[in-house]
């Protein structure tokens, strides 16, 4: 056991730091300026553009993507570490070319696309030159049961027909977004597991309306959060992605990285409130001391860092994990920090709010943004309620409970 | 000791249930397709007329204020029960002329306005023809210790002369707000609790600009909370409320209602969020079953359900207090729901959210924006903070701990 | 609404207190020399004795009974203001004759007795001459779901003859115990709530065996839980109280004042922890101020303070509505309250003995013992988990959830 | 980075897992019967000295020192993983000669004792032939400041005169037990760090008397906590540890292992719990389905499983910076685990008492006892406060906040 991060990890964290201080800290003014210039809150202001140079230049690129011939080639638990880093600002994913749910979309068509997938959308992904989105979530149905899904998927000589409706569909309103990867049913009576699949759906495809941009809390996110009809969709079958039924076979394959990504990013988002929080309490006087003088609030800062530290540790640890034993085999860590992290950022940025007063709840500080953001991961990707019942399955299975028995039945003979 | 409610009070509720539900609540729908069209986040909605004009035919008008000549002569307690109600729907206090900071801009005019202010300004508020502004806290410095407070009110001739910036000044929004009343330093060589003024000033009086609408998680609320500068504003003396010093002893008048009215609000809203939590867990099934019977979530609701009685007994007895002993005799109990119903009101809606999924977060339910709006409540008229030093205060003062000292001082002896 | 308590429950507070001050609190030091001398947890010291005669001659007896006939004939709302005084110290309540279960046995009693029954066994249990048990759980079971009660008592000619397993049979070890109460199964095959019947079992009955004294945590209490065998126990039928297939029906009218005594004591107890926490923290100093300056462990007096007068507030409301609408109506406050006033009091003990330091483990200072009483409030009369449930059935009924249909379905429309 | 353990730790692990099942498991029943016979809870009973004799011919014999001359020769981080084996059993550290406080008195004298003092203590330890204790903690003080120690070492020609009083002083009561090492003032004008020392003081000195057991929650525990009162209590010269003042050094020395294996023990005691928990949970019935359906008591298990992980993995990883960066570099995380451990297990330990029902809190089932025990953790070698206040200290200590500061100072400017 070795908590030691390898020689190539710290050097890329150094060479990202490096980048997020010289370039992106001080890009984010700029960035705020250009979004309230353009009065368009789904915008793709300029500055963007300059970072992404800036990025591919320093070989700060498509960090997330485990195959070399794509990306960097890092393992799941050294990308995770580059990830909190990237988790501290809200520009520095796309200005590496990591944003969800483009990374996801690209894991997925270079293990599953054909040549023309990865030609005509997969390249132009990784180039970074176009969008995409992942719908799966449907308003009218509880999607935390995946097998709820009901938008149909039918085969017409050879086309598919799509109809249904699907919400937060990530990205949708990105200018540059071109398509989509959709979830949906081919066979409503195959198999549980069977039923679904994915395509590929152009977003300039007639029949393809995006309805409205969904607000988190009173945010509309730059990429947007689509509600979006499909109305006799036709897309070519060479669009189908694998075979017919195999949508949640390629749900899992990309949901564990996913959920790595968004676990680390939340730690960052946690340690950047909890800096906030220490220099608001060093910076603020009441009734004759210094915030930093009070005890209730350095239990605050106390409590986020032995927060933070243990979402960390899982989290890596899950990684790890998908590293070495393979994504079945770590299902229990990933459903554990899916939980876990984001609990600890809001708990964190909750309190960095309550320490800088009115203030912390506007736009003046990033605080309440990361607060709305972080909300959604309780419930995007299956809400915690699903992962803790995926746990406690796991738990309760007749393997772990006998594997210590003998010191577990003591108790009350008669 | 008798829970019962007075005819009287039971004769109100029922009456103001009767109107938010055959008025207010299909006026709600009418409302966000107003506000949708204008664009404006503080546009002034036509329907929100046509219900004070019903609210006023009804009798439900000035309900909180506790002299008959101005209002309906209601106690605390009494008064206290119908906020509750007016809490469910973010339209129902105007509807009624019962909004803040108006309610206590007008409660502070009745007690120490001068016959001329109450002619200029209490008159056209206890009409609902203009709206008021209330401006205390300051960006530069922590606010939650008042003394902080460093806006200059000079003295020149007949004139005052006002040097400084607010923000979260609540209603600046409003399209008709007309006036603000001021909280700043007439005398910085006083006694602490001696330095402070209130004054009037009008909004339309140079010097005075409302720079910017803050928002609260994304969300400017509608009459908004306001940041504005005042730079060498000129109002005559007669604008002073009382004397120079007062000031202090005029916000502890305003604040004492002010608090049960917000936590009765919170509560009402707390409920809300626990009748759309109850309804959602009833329409929606997941994995064969309905959300309504999985014991987690039933969980979720008992625990809602007593909590939102406790934090709603409090503050009836606080308000009691105040009937019975004094605000200053209660201020125990006043920083107690202070603290208490906006934390209950948070943890229901954040369940409530919890069970609806994403659409929880967005606007398709009042719940995110609930949210938003109670979060604000852990900080406004003071942190939480604040006021559970108040509590531990007083707690730790000798006269109570000398109470029952006989059966406190057991333990060890040597 | 008055939340002012009556001038006879005032009275009443008045007397007890002083006899809580003068009496109580200078014998609980003679009780712990005498209970220390006897080297068994189960003696019962002479010093209790005292304290009896000066109750009853102060008119300070059989306070919980509702019946002038039989005590003082207080309405639940004026006991429970009792209740808490004597929940203060773990001698009042034998002092003055409301120990739990003799309270309940009393009512049954009362209530259900045969005139032999009374004169047997209530006339000497009103004059304190003997003690009483009940006996319900078994070990067998979960005894949460009281229908699994396997015990049974079967009719034979005259008599009936009880074979089963009890456990948490209060009281049994009380040298004064003369008889229990049995709730068992008389016909297993009749209503699920017409099965159990409840009947009188001397203590000293061939076959009653009372095996062993379970402790909690490590304590065995003064008066006893007892896990007590019955093995073909034969008594007359004129000991069946009430009719075959009551059982349940008795145990309701047991259980909601017992709820409200329990709570009340509960109560009492955080109250005394929070005056040794204060006294405490006003007393020790490290790192060169009191702990009384530290503004964390303020926020725990704070916090206390607000929690237990919740919870006061909560028990008053449910045994104010068994007074006024009868237990049947008050279900779900008692089901509130019984959750609540237990945690409310583990959690201000918890926090009274981390102030103490080690010796809030030890027997020093009371606390260690009321912790692992009152953690003994959260399973008996049924675990939190079954009152949680029961108020989430009735919050989830039809007829609450139509109550303000309007207002709870707005919300998205497609 | 990696989290796999190594060969020889898992080696190690596998051995001790099959002494655990195949002998303490079967011992605990005996070891449960032999204590109960005696009579006296500081009974030493016969089983023990059979475990003593297979650990050490298995090789599982002082697993805790870290250099081979005395012991097992183990990292930090492998013995961790090793302790969390022993805390499953009360009986286990003592089998292995693993019980604290021997460990750190043992670590103490074999780096800082003289060859005598090795001699005539460290080898009888070493050899599981006697027992000692520690003496730190004073009743008078709040000794969570260690500065408040007061108890005076002078020195008097050849010998040092003791006088004080210290209690908590484990072992005590342990028939073996020989010696204590005892901390105290020998000059109190010294520097606040340099007025401590620690000297060896003989059980059977003239002047060392112990006064009473402490109980834990009614616990006896059978090594004991004693109060031990030293009255002119005079030693030779040679019995002092080090030099003078050098108190605090040595107790450095000792408390970063010690910490350690407390926490790993109490994660030990924790997976336990859970076992236990869920081996109840799928036992019992209520109301038709098994405790194993509730998905309240899923989430439990579930948040149990998750909040376990986290505690374990940075224990490991502090255990791994003291090994590879040293004690001081460590700091944060020691105080991070000493808070997080006990608070950890008391949660699942509560949890699982509360599934258990009464039984739980009853001595038919370990968790009442491992609650007592876990509970002391939370103030032994500093309370849980004295451990958060140190993580604020660091945490806004200047280095720290600087760190980063680019991205930490975003936010309002105008």
């Amino acid at each position: 056991m070795d908590f030691q991060l390898s020689a190539r990890t710290l050097e890329l964290q150094g060479r990202l730091w490096s980048f997020m201080l010289d370039s992106v800290a001080p890009a984010e003014k700029v960035y705020a300026e250009q979004m309230r210039a353009s009065g368009d809150p789904h915008h793709y202001p300029a500055v963007i553009d300059e970072l992404k140079s800036k990025a591919r230049a320093l070989g700060l690129w498509n960090l997330f993507h485990p195959d070399e011939r794509y990306g960097a080639g890092l393992t799941n638990l050294e990308y995770a570490t580059l990830c909190e880093i990237l988790g501290r600002s809200p520009i520095a994913q796309e200005a590496t070319n990591c944003s969800a749910p483009d990374t996801g979309n690209m894991e997925v068509l270079s293990m599953f696309g054909t040549e023309e997938q990865k030609r005509t959308y997969l390249q132009p992904l990784l180039e970074g030159t176009i969008r995409s989105a992942f719908a799966m979530t449907e308003p009218a149905v509880a999607s935390s049961d995946a097998t709820n899904i009901s938008t149909r998927i039918e085969r017409d000589g050879d086309e598919y027909v799509i109809n249904g409706r699907k919400w937060w569909t990530s990205s949708a309103m990105h200018p540059h977004c071109k398509v989509l990867i959709l979830m949906g049913k081919t066979d409503p009576t195959a198999d549980r597991h069977r039923q679904q699949s994915q395509i590929l759906v152009p977003l300039d495809t007639p029949g393809v309306t995006v309805l409205r941009s969904l607000p988190v809390f009173g945010y509309h996110d730059r990429e947007g959060h689509g509600e979006v009809d499909f109305d006799d969709v036709r897309v070519p079958v060479g669009n189908l992605i694998a075979q017919e039924g195999d949508g949640f076979a390629i749900s899992q394959a990309r949901l564990g990285p996913g959920r790595i990504h968004h676990c680390m990013r939340a730690i960052g988002a946690a340690e950047r409130a909890l800096e906030l929080m220490v220099a608001r309490m060093k910076s603020r006087t009441t009734f004759g001391q210094p915030l930093s003088a009070r005890s209730n609030l350095r239990d605050w800062v106390a409590e986020s860092r032995v927060e933070i530290e243990m979402a960390r540790l899982l989290t890596l640890k899950a990684a790890w994990m998908m590293d070495t034993v393979g994504n079945r085999e770590a299902r229990m860590e990933i459903s554990a920090i899916k939980v876990v992290a984001p609990q600890v950022a809001l708990k964190v940025i909750d309190r960095a709010i309550q320490v800088h007063g009115g203030g912390g709840l506007s736009d003046d500080f990033p605080l309440a943004e990361m607060y709305a953001y972080n909300r959604t991961l309780r419930l995007a990707d299956g809400p915690d309620e699903v992962h803790r019942e995926s746990l406690a399955r796991q738990e309760l299975s007749a393997d772990r409970a006998a594997q210590h028995e003998a010191l577990a039945v003591a108790g009350r003979e008669q």
